[in-house]
């Protein structure tokens, strides 16, 4: 492998641009040579721009022995195509979560890794590399403060992205807090569920919003999240564990302080990429480091088909309002540390 | 009436005795003369501590003219008893909460206030005039932040008093909710919930703690209060209203930072009375003003029985894993205002 | 004396209303049964409005054997005399700070008191009964900390009052820290210096704002107050101290937080009643409790004329912009405790 | 040039390796290729361990064609041998501060810039690069909270490094503040001035700690430092600038809260490197993307000089107990943007 890991991305819309961006001038040790788009002329347009190697298709950089490795950002029912073929030609893979839509397609890729013998695939859940998470999850490690009882979480937007219904709060938000928690806790989900809130009248016509996902654990702990998508105020992600010894929560926000006009205030966070482009520089490079010395560090493969079974789970939940069963296939040894 | 409210207090144990220091030291416009209690040797030997009258039978007590106003807080099963005497004397008397264990005990007394033709009864529901709350009702209420959609509540205790056990989190903890949300919401509740986190291995044997209460409102909004009573820390209220355009949330305790050993710490407060105190304070020298004007000012018979509904649903909630409907009996023109 | 302490006031300005307010809605166990003023007819007016007892002469108020205690309110240069009336009728008097604009007018009271063989007054420097220097002031006494070596303090208000000018930053504003500070640290200044910053253009025509006083104490510890006094926005006090082992600050205000519009906010105090009226409700509850129990128990005379040799040395200092030793008498055994 | 920058660092010690380190392995766009020290051996030792070129003698380092620019992180007698050798060499260089301990070796080195006719130094200040000053600057500058009056700052250490002495609050540790403030506020200072708090117990036996630096700028703000070296605590800057429409503070340290034990605590930085991190990472890359483009894009040989002059007038004042005031040479056309 190149001093340099030459990257091939594939999807080459705004988080697949955003990643180029973060890669060649910001990070070490890697550099995105090339890129493609299904939408091929799109692809090779973006390639332009960036002045790297367009490829009309995918697949042929993918295979193309001048690409060390993949990155696939592209939309979510195209990851598992991309992702199959990444392993199959031996190269290690950041996929954009979700690792795909469906958890029969995430199994899929599962089965492609056992079969080629050596974990390839790292899905972008890049709240695990956040200094807020990383701080909580050594706390609870630490056990100085009790086993975790409680958690309660919000994930609060501003506002969405067009397309955005009633299933999204679950799918493309939630499924965020889906991952997390799961890592945080270090243990699988035994229930979800999903009840409303009143619904804003300054939403999406036909969306309910706030939506409140509440999970178990294995082991008994409940957790409740917020979602509510439509805050047309700040970004904001909490998460308070409450522990048999103490309470924990997230960091406020490194903004200045300003007395002003008889109240004291602080800057909330705008989006979430003021909130998580740190972490998003930490995920991509530590995946660059462990890429280059051939293997696999972050959220893998099993995490990605975890993820889909629960967020099925809760969407369903959703739809039935029911008390739905997470039912995960066994851990294969192949995943087992 | 003489110029300053002459008070028979009913029921000397640990709260009745903070109420007449508090009223005989602090309050202005009011003085406890007398007590007495249900054990009757226990009453009298208060009253000399105090240097007040004591009575042997707390009925001849309220029905002294003496007396101009009646305090009751005895233990929950005799309020009905001293509260309906002191209707049929034509008293005013303050009753702590609950107004009766029982809703029905709780119509009985609004029936005789009714039939008396006039309100007596005041229920001890102190957060209704504590400063975090008032403010809160104050924001909710100007209109500026949008309708309320959420309400994320958490009731905390460092220990419990004995005999504890699965159903006191509802009806001796999370009852202060399920009155001051309520009032600070101006809206009836339609449904309860009651769902168990994971236990903590450092409460009562056989006690469920924490739990968590899930109401609705009658327009929709959804409310959940965390009751975690054995912490072995801090006495912590949290309520955080999820509005259309704001999110608004409890002062912090009003205590000095103290930066040492690398790190920066506030004291927390340590119970219910370093809490509350205050409001304590207000809620009983405001009865004694509007006692002496001649009106009920505060949570009155009415809210005493919705409270207590509200909570019997919780306790059915909880005993039967399900989600159980509030239903209140149509209110009484008598009390509208 | 009688049960409730018969309180004649004298000087029925803004203040001097206020109190009776206190007194006689709020507090307990005396009542301001008269007042009167320098200025006659006002003085019988508000008498009037309060429906209490008016004296045309506030010596014959003084004198008059119905009143228990005196309450002067008066302007600041009529001090002297009612203080001195009350201790010749051997009366306890609440004076409001300063005790006398000058030095020497606090000694002749000094010493009417040490003739008249005991201590009768008590001075209106209210932060000592703050909940906020309370706590610093316990902190500091415990020990835990290391002994203080520097003092930042600030005092900050929206605005000022007509006749402002560039005295009137130490001899009306920061004299209340020239109280507390001393109380607080349990000792002397040595010396005193006043340093002007930029001055705001949005200010009084023609006076410096902000000033800053540093002083010192006998033991050396360093302080330096900001007086800010045409913020236009809220009022602030500010004290940080700064220990061998620890740093300790004011607590916060009590308000809700608000997150809405990209911002967490928390209102500020509006002004000096806001953030100090529980300390004055305390200080004068204080007060009457001790003057029924026969002995002074708050600032005394002595304490007066030290703060005003202070404020003297500090304003010597602003106009002759150099350092100024405090120079006190020695405190005569009379008012050691 | 090279497309990656190939750095020559000279002067091995703790910051310097530090910075070949974050250069190597962090940052994007260069490569320290090799290093040197003046106590050759060591440099060579250093070389070794990071498999890079060494050098015996610096200047060969400097003056090597495989070399496009360097770093000085030698001890500050050295800095202006290295910082004159790579200005003759045409090579840009990156000097850590102070630009050298004399103000008169730093107009030597402003001297050979000026007749190279080109600025090649930079000077780490990396303050200037910190997430909290950039916000701070970004208020003052936008106006919207009027000009600055006052600014309270402080500078605390848990413990100094060995050879502490009375100087080196101004000139190892304020000095930081004499820089940044400077930039913060976009003017010259006038006075400078040294007091001394009353000294700590615990600190370095013979040493002034705390002590506090005042100084005003030529347009009349006041500026007032505490540097308190020994806390045995935390790390901490304060900064709070005192505007007329407005208070600025700096943000609180990004660290989680934990309730437990009846109080709120919130980690403190530990030191320097864990409160400006991540400045020293931005400083380091916005200095090599700048030299890449042939620029110099942070603080220069001049503000370099400005800082020493007012350290020295600082020093002065320290122990002449007396306001001094700075004087610095006219600038030069050549440093006006």
């Amino acid at each position: 492998m190149a001093e340099e890991l030459r990257i091939g991305l594939v999807g080459t819309g705004g988080i697949g641009r955003t990643h180029i961006e973060r890669i060649n001038t910001r990070l070490q040790g890697g550099k995105v040579v090339a890129c493609s788009d299904p939408a091929a002329a799109f692809g090779m347009s973006v390639a332009e721009k960036y002045g790297i190697k367009g490829f009309e298709n995918p697949l042929d950089m993918i295979n193309d022995p001048e690409i060390d490795a993949v990155m696939c950002t592209t939309a979510d029912p195209y990851h598992e195509e991309y992702v199959l073929a990444a392993i199959k030609a031996g190269k290690y893979v950041f996929c954009e979560k979700p690792l795909a839509p469906k958890a029969e397609a995430c199994k899929r890729i599962v089965a492609a890794e056992m079969e080629a013998g050596k974990q390839f695939v790292q899905v972008g859940f890049m709240r695990r590399y956040d200094y807020g998470y990383l701080q909580l999850k050594e706390a609870v490690d630490s056990g100085k403060y009790g086993q975790p009882l409680l958690l309660h979480c919000a994930h609060r937007n501003p506002d969405v992205v067009a397309g955005w219904d009633n299933s999204s709060a679950v799918e493309n938000s939630m499924v965020h807090e889906i991952d997390v928690l799961r890592w945080l806790l270090g243990e699988d989900y035994a229930t979800a569920e999903v009840q409303f809130g009143k619904c804003t009248t300054k939403g999406v016509p036909g969306v309910q919003d706030p939506q409140i996902m509440i999970l178990t654990t294995k082991s008994g702990v409940r957790i409740d999240v917020e979602s509510f998508v439509t805050t047309h105020n700040a970004y904001e992600i909490k998460c308070e564990i409450v522990c048999e010894d103490a309470i924990l929560n997230m960091p406020q926000p490194g903004y200045i302080s300003i007395s002003a006009g008889t109240q004291c205030a602080r800057k909330e966070h705008a989006d979430y990429v003021e909130r998580f482009g740190d972490a998003y520089d930490t995920e991509i490079q530590t995946w660059i480091n462990a890429t280059k010395a051939g293997y696999v560090d972050g959220p893998n493969a099993w995490d990605g088909y975890c993820c889909q079974v629960a967020a099925a789970a809760a969407s369903k939940a959703r739809d039935t309002k029911s008390v739905v069963e997470v039912v995960y296939d066994p851990m294969p040894d192949f995943y087992k540390k």
